[in-house]
C-alpha cells in the first residue's frame, strides 16, 4: 500500500528505498550488503534474464559456468586489473569449521587453512582467460562466444538495495577473436544489445558511447557503456561492454594459430549487464503511488478484482472473471483474479498499484447486469468502463500503447532534462541544480576530467557515438575540442 | 570421438571421466574441486533446470534469491543442522587484499578482519529460516513456497565431475506450512516432482522412499529419495525432499497467529536437486562410443551431415537440408546441419555420437537422385536408408521412441540387476558381485544398519514407499520385520 509511502518531491532516495521494500522487490539481509530478492522483484529479473538470454543466443552465443572462487594470484597477472579489482573482495582462507571448547560454539579449524587464499569472484576475466588457455589453439576454435549467468561479490562499503550491493546477480560475457576488428566488433554488437533492451523491454531511453579512460574497465583498451537518466536528474550507468585487446590472451598467455600457420595472441571482450537494471527500471518509471512496470516486464500484467457484496454477486463475477481470463491467456497475457476474501476491494487497488500492474480491472454486480467492466491504466490512473466483448482484443493494444507511453515520458524527461553548458560557470550552475544530463566540450585530457569531478562531483559518463562534430573549446580548459561528451552526477 | 574412450569394461570410473571432458560436459578448473560447465554441458543443465523450473511453479512455487554468504552463528542455531553441515565449509575471514611490500603480490589486508567470520552456504536453511521470521506473522501469510537456483559450496575431499564437486548448481525448495500434514504432503509432493522428471525427462527409473534415520538430511524428520541404478550397479541418490518438522522455525523462532488466534511455529519442508543430475543421466545411458542422450534433454536432437565430393554435390545437398532443417524447426525439433569444411563426414560422425546425438541424418549424392538420406539412432545405433517425404513426422515419432526406448532399456537394467537376499550370506555374496539393488529385511535399527554398513559398504538406499507388507527377519539379527528395504553400494 502505497500509505507511507515518502513523496519522490520530499526525499527522493527515501522514496526508492522504502519503494523496493513496500512493493516486495527486495530487503536486506541479515549478511552486511547482501540483499534478499523477493519473490515479485525475483519474477521481474526473471523476465529481464529470459529476454537478455534470448538475445546472446540470437547472436550465436552459449552459456556456461565458471568457478565462483578465483586463486588470489590470478588478479596479478593483468596489472591493470589488479588495482581495480583485486581490493575490496570477499577472501576464503579456511576450508573447515569445528566445535569449539565450549563443546556448542563453532569455530574456524585452524588446522584447515588453504595454502593459497580464494577470491570470491568479483568478475571473472582472470580465471576464464586460464580456462580458455586450454580451449583454444587455432583459429578455429574462434570465435568463441561465451556467456555466464552468476553472482558475484564486491566488498562495498556504503550499499544500496539494487544499485549498489556486495553480492548482486549478472552475466557477463567473455569472448575470444582473432583479429582486432572482429573483437571490436562483437564489442559494440553487445553494447547495441543492451541498448535494445533497455529501449524495448525496460521502456528507459539510454545514451550510448565510450568511456574516458578514466571512468574504463581495469583492463580495457575501450569500454563502452550505455547511460540512462533517473528522475533525480542522476544517471544511471546500466550496461558496460568492453574490448580488452591483447591484455587478458598475453596475461595468461592464450595464443592460436592463424590460418598461415602464425601465432597470435587472442583478441578479448567482455561485457555484463546486472541486478542494478532493476534499480534502474524501478527509479525511472515509478511515481509517488508506487511502481510503474512496462507491461513487457510485469510479472502480472492484468489484475482482476472482484467487487460485491453477496455470495450470489460473486458468484457471478466469478464466472465473467474466468471467462476474460482466459480470453486473455490465449492472447498470452499474464493475468491474476484475485478473489481473495481476507482483503478488500480497496487494500487490492492499492496493493496492485504499489506493485506497478500495468492494468487493473474491477467487476462489479452493476456491471454484470452491463456486460461491462471498469478497467485503470496505471501510467496515467485513467479509468474507464468497457464493454467484455472485445476487451481481449482492446486489453493487448492497451499493453502496448503503456509500454510505448512509459518509453516517451522518460524519453520526454530525459529531453527536459538535457542542457548545454559553454562556460564552467554555466555548467556549474547546472550541476548545483541537478538538471540532468550536460553536454560540454571536453579537452580529452585526464587531468581536466578529475579536477571538474572533484569541484563539481559530476563526471563524463560518455562521449557518445552520435556526438555531433562540431568546433568548440573546452568549458574548463578553453583548449580546443571537436565533440560536446556527456556530464552528470552519476549513482 | 570415441577413440581413446576406456570401455565401460575396463574401467567405469575412467570412462566416466574420460566421457564427460571428451564429450565437453566439464573438466575441472585451477580451483581444486570446483568444476567448469562447458557450454555442451551447460545446455543440457539449462533444458534440465527449464523443465523442473516449469514443473514447480506449475505446482504454485515462486523464485527468489537469498544471500551466498551466512554468518557463522547460525549454523548453531539448529542442533542437529550444525554436525551435518558446519564442518566442511569456505570460511570468509576477510574483505579486503592490498599490495604486498614487494609492490608487485597481493596479500590479504590483516586490517580488514571480519569480525564474524562468513561461511559459503552449503545449504540454506538457516539464512532463509532467519528471513523467514520476518515474512511470517499470520495464517494469512502461509504457505510460503518458495524455490532458488543457486550455487552451493561443500569442501569436499575426493571430487569428480558433477557427482561430488565443491561447488555444484542447485535448486533448493523452502516451504512453510500451517499444518504438520501439509508440509509431508509438500514434502511428498516434490519428491513426485522429481521422480516424474527422473523418469519422463531424464528417462531414468527411480525408486521413491524414506530415508533410514541414519541417512536423513540434518535437522530432517524424515527424508524422501529418488534413488538410481546405474550401469555399474551402484546406487545415486538423485534428488531429496526433507520434512522439517518444526526444527527451524523453532531455531529461528518462526511462529505464527492461526484463524483461532493462537500462536504456533510453523512447519517447514527443504528439497533439492543438483547438477549430480548430470552425472546420473550420463552413467545410467551411455556407452562405449559416448553419451547416450534422452531427447527431450539433447541440446541437438537432430544433426544432418552431408557427404559429398564435389561442390556441385554440396550445393544440393545444401538445398535439401536447408528444406528439411526448416521442416524439423517447425515441429519444434531441434536441428543442427553441420556443413564445415574443416571436418571430414567420419569425423563428425564419431563426434555427434560422441556427444549423444539421439540422430544423425546424412545425406549423399545418391539421396539427392533417390530422394533419400540416410538415417541413424544413437541408442540402438541402427541405421536405414528413409525418404525425405514426410521424414519431419517419422523423426518426431522416432525422437518419441527413442526416449521411450532409452527408459525401457534402463528399466529393463534395473529389473535384471534387482535382486532378493534372504539370509546375511546371500546378502554378502551379491553385494561382493556388485549387482545393484538388494531387497532385504532389517531390524529397523540403527546399530544393524551400521554394522551391515561396517561389513560390506552396502547401505539402505531407502524403504520404498511401494515395499509390500510381508512377514520376514532381519537378514543380520534375525528380529521380526514386516517389508524389505533397498540396499546398495552408491556413490
Amino acid at each position: 500500500m502505497a500509505k507511507g509511502l515518502t513523496k519522490r518531491e520530499e526525499n527522493y532516495s527515501q522514496w526508492y528505498n522504502e519503494l523496493v521494500t513496500k512493493a516486495d522487490l527486495a530487503e536486506n539481509s541479515s549478511v552486511r550488503g547482501c540483499m534478499v530478492i523477493k519473490p515479485y522483484g525475483y519474477a521481474i529479473w526473471e523476465k529481464m534474464r529470459d529476454a537478455l538470454d534470448k538475445m546472446f543466443k540470437d547472436t550465436g552465443h552459449v552459456n556456461a559456468y565458471f568457478p565462483l572462487f578465483i586463486p588470489k594470484s590470478f588478479f596479478t597477472k593483468e596489472a591493470s586489473h589488479v588495482d581495480g579489482f583485486a581490493k575490496e573482495c570477499a577472501v576464503v582462507t579456511h576450508y573447515r569449521l569445528k566445535t569449539g571448547s565450549d563443546g556448542k560454539s563453532i569455530v574456524v579449524d585452524e588446522d584447515a587453512k588453504l595454502e593459497e587464499e580464494l577470491i570470491v569472484r568479483p568478475t571473472s576475466e582472470t580465471i576464464i582467460w586460464s580456462t580458455y588457455k586450454n580451449w583454444i589453439q587455432s583459429y578455429r576454435d574462434l570465435p568463441l562466444l561465451i556467456n555466464q549467468w552468476a553472482n558475484v561479490v564486491r566488498w562495498e562499503m556504503r550499499t544500496r538495495l539494487f544499485l549498489r550491493t556486495a553480492e548482486f546477480l549478472w552475466q557477463e560475457g567473455h569472448t575470444a577473436h582473432a583479429t582486432k576488428a572482429e573483437a571490436i566488433e562483437e564489442a559494440k554488437r553487445m553494447i547495441n544489445i543492451y541498448s535494445d533492451f533497455a529501449q524495448n523491454w525496460m521502456a528507459l531511453p539510454v545514451i550510448m558511447g565510450e568511456k574516458s579512460e578514466n571512468e574504463r574497465f581495469a583492463g580495457a583498451l575501450d569500454t563502452y557503456t550505455i547511460e540512462a537518466l533517473m528522475q533525480d536528474g542522476k544517471a544511471l550507468q546500466s550496461g558496460t561492454s568492453h574490448f580488452l585487446g591483447q591484455n587478458f590472451a598475453k596475461a595468461f598467455d592464450v595464443k592460436f594459430a592463424t590460418k598461415e600457420g602464425k601465432e597470435e595472441y587472442v583478441w578479448a571482450t567482455s561485457w555484463g549487464v546486472s541486478t542494478r537494471l532493476m534499480g534502474a527500471l524501478i527509479m525511472a518509471h515509478s511515481d509517488d503511488n508506487g511502481l510503474v512496470l512496462p507491461p513487457k516486464l510485469a510479472p502480472i500484467q492484468v489484475v482482476i478484482i472482484p467487487i460485491h457484496k453477496t455470495a450470489e454477486q460473486l458468484e457471478a463475477i466469478n464466472q465473467k472473471a474466468d471467462t476474460l481470463c482466459k480470453l486473455l491467456k490465449d492472447k498470452g497475457i499474464s493475468v491474476k483474479y484475485d478473489n481473495r476474501d481476507t482483503q478488500t476491494p480497496g487494500w487490492k487497488f492499492a496493493e496492485y498499484e504499489l506493485k506497478g500492474v500495468p492494468v487493473r480491472i474491477a467487476i462489479g454486480p452493476r456491471d454484470i447486469e452491463n456486460n461491462t467492466f471498469e478497467i485503470a491504466r496505471r501510467d496515467t490512473l485513467e479509468k474507464k468502463i468497457i464493454s467484455i466483448d472485445g476487451a481481449d482484443v482492446l486489453i493487448e493494444s492497451l499493453l502496448d500503447e503503456i509500454q510505448n507511453n512509459i518509453y516517451k515520458k522518460a524519453i520526454d524527461f530525459r529531453a527536459a532534462n538535457t542542457h548545454t553548458a559553454n562556460t564552467y560557470e554555466e555548467f556549474k550552475t547546472l550541476v548545483k541544480n541537478q538538471v540532468g544530463f550536460i553536454k560540454a566540450h571536453w579537452d580529452g585530457t585526464k587531468v581536466t576530467e578529475e579536477i571538474i569531478k572533484n569541484e563539481t562531483k559530476a563526471t563524463i559518463r560518455c562521449i557518445p557515438f552520435d556526438a555531433e562534430i562540431e568546433n568548440g573549446t573546452c568549458i574548463y580548459s578553453g583548449k580546443p575540442s571537436n565533440k560536446r561528451v556527456l556530464f552528470a552526477i552519476s549513482y
